[in-house]
């Protein structure tokens, strides 16, 4: 039988290499996807690639998208990340760091790189905590996609395929997503979920996604292995860097 | 009152030239949007900064996105683009000039300067031409891309605002086209429709675009007033260069 293969969308961060893990383990074969965006961290695709490198993967690919162009977020622009936002806050508004339609731009890209490789299987790490504040991370805009995706494409039109986007932590905690990659053996020191790390790569352990990995790995009863500033010079650098 | 703002994606060609003047006819402030994407000739975007010029529109961005590392297609890769293909064939398959999810990538980031600009009106130059042969240029999909839109972003969710994807020239031939173009005025001559010019941005005459082209403007009574490749030096120059 000839192994399926996937497009994942790979940011670095905890959830795109759980999610990675979780298509490795269903038997694809993994073509991972990156995007050098005009984030304002190159930190981020380091941690990408060292995520790709760690994990079992046909091949990984970076994509040059300069979203800075359009602009109107924290994560591309030169607007304050905000820090040390009460727990029970999170989640209930749109934060200051969504990039507008960036699940769409990526998903799209993912979409193109699929229609030219024949894979029909796109994987992407939204997750519940971040659904009630990004429009694109809820399950009614996947399915969405799915079915523009079906008549946007060659495939879809001349074959009658479908495109499937799977979001497996759709409904997991972190520290659900946290139990189900240690269980798949993902190493999280690699990773990095922060969206304002200094220019070492280290996380800042105070924006809204340090502050949910940390609490997921809190409820796991589990230390988080990733580095973040301020926690000593011994835990400052990546293993192996 | 406000003048509505409307995003128009601007490739230089007839189409979207055409296109960008309906919608400033129709009383838009205009934002256009043109793509580096990795074409193989520069010319086209110089040929959407000529449009852009003639044109009282309000901006033009154009926005770095690397379609060659998707690949798959003769308008990225250096893969032969198909010459003269007999009238009555063209359009019956998706052509090798198909770019892989191309519309869908390059309406998502529309989607997101939409967004940012608050406009809830985008603007794309696809017509009946074409639709019989890529699968992004039909009726089907532009609605359901506008579907996955409204799901997709924060206006859409939080204020329940629509976005129309705007196909002026879905129903019309070439002729029509130019007939409705000649009428707003639409500068023929700075523009660039050919999917294979020289390095001097010169048409040449023979790809199914330019046959296309051509074809339309013998059924409009009318002279294109393109520059194409072997037909004299003296028009091998676009007025004003």
């Amino acid at each position: 039988m000839i192994q399926p293969k996937a497009v994942v969308l790979l940011s670095g961060g905890m959830d795109s290499a759980t999610t990675a893990a979780i298509a490795l383990d269903a038997g694809f074969e993994v073509h991972a996807l990156s995007f050098r965006y005009g984030q304002r961290h190159a930190a981020e695709l380091a941690a990408a690639r060292r995520v790709a490198g760690s994990l079992a993967i046909c091949d990984h690919v970076v994509l040059d998208v300069d979203l800075r162009t359009i602009g109107g977020s924290a994560l591309t622009d030169d607007l304050p990340v905000p820090k040390d936002t009460p727990l029970s806050r999170i989640g209930d508004r749109i934060p200051a760091t969504y990039v507008p339609a960036r699940n769409t731009i990526f998903l799209s890209l993912a979409l193109g790189l699929a229609e030219r490789l024949q894979a029909f299987d796109l994987f992407i790490g939204a997750n519940a905590m971040d659904y009630s504040g990004y429009p694109d991370c809820r399950p009614e805009y996947f399915e969405a996609f799915a079915r523009m995706a079906a008549l946007a494409t060659r495939a879809g039109v001349e074959d009658g395929r479908r495109f499937t986007i799977h979001t497996p932590l759709i409904s997991l905690s972190k520290r659900e997503i946290i139990e189900r990659g240690m269980a798949l053996g993902v190493d999280y020191s690699i990773t990095l979920t922060c969206y304002d790390p200094t220019a070492d790569g280290v996380a800042c352990g105070h924006c809204e996604a340090c502050l949910l990995r940390l609490k997921g790995f809190r409820e796991a009863g589990l230390e988080d292995p990733a580095v973040y500033d301020g926690l000593g010079s011994e835990r400052k650098r990546h293993p192996g860097e």
